[in-house]
């Protein structure tokens, strides 16, 4: 039954960025999960090992609100990783750093067609939808490296923020 | 750079049945990469063979554009497939049936917060959402399927139609 209650809809930038959010803090517990040796190493069908994902998603996340926001593609300015909790450090600067950076997307930014990093030519809100499709699919393939290793995934439904 | 062209932005409700509909393409791919046998028997870690799971995007799909544009929340009234073609043809019914009923869900009930088949209680857009999440989730496990196979899994960039 419909009630009063109304929530933020993910038909607004504050709806998205509250999705993408409540993913990302999904995947962190999936790096959380995996066992420094695995997050590094195991795969499953010759695949990337879970940090090599994580590691893109990182790469894309903050760059991507960045070019939206201002047409400036840049690629991320980091040392890739070679530890979970410099991974993890890394997430959670990311973290804060979307939160501070979407709201102040310019809204026009979010239907303009743009050429993603020079290659990918897209509206800008198309391109951020990607960069969350993207890491819902890997991080799945992530959970089959859970299931493989006998670890149990975190619950799908569950979105800590 | 920014052109002057505009695309269908997915913060609308058009633009989110072309993005559902794009996701829903690829799954139909993954279905269709499966040779029939490992579609229905096939895993890795335990999980579910690959047609379980499009079984259960089926069975949210239609039935949750049911239950957002009329409030009433109903399953799926079909025979769950044995076959291959079965599938992608109960897959393609539900492909017509999106398009043609997304469009007249009252622009209300994205918003407005129902309890989806009386059980999970979240805006219209949220379910929706879900259900398009759910299915890129287990959509990238099926690709871990067809990596252990052998098979080339399809490009995840591409979105046919």
């Amino acid at each position: 039954m419909a009630t009063e209650t109304m929530e933020v809809s993910a038909l607004t930038a504050e709806g998205v960025l509250k999705h993408w959010q409540g993913h990302r803090g999904l995947t962190r517990r999936v790096i959380e999960a995996l066992p420094e040796d695995d997050l590094f190493s195991f795969s499953v069908g010759r695949m990337r090992p879970f940090s090599e994902m994580a590691w893109e998603f990182i790469r894309m996340a903050v760059p991507i609100v960045d070019g939206v926001a201002t047409g400036k593609w840049e690629e991320l300015k980091a040392e890739k990783p070679t530890t979970k909790s410099e991974l993890l450090r890394l997430w959670d600067e990311q973290t804060a750093e979307l939160d501070e950076k979407f709201p102040k997307i310019p809204p026009h930014r979010f239907s303009e067609v743009d050429v993603a990093f020079g290659q990918w030519k897209n509206a800008g809100i198309a391109t951020i939808q990607y960069a969350i499709d993207n890491e819902i699919h890997h991080r799945g393939q992530g959970y089959v490296y859970l299931r493989v290793l006998g670890i149990e995934p975190p619950p799908f439904w569950e979105r800590p923020m």
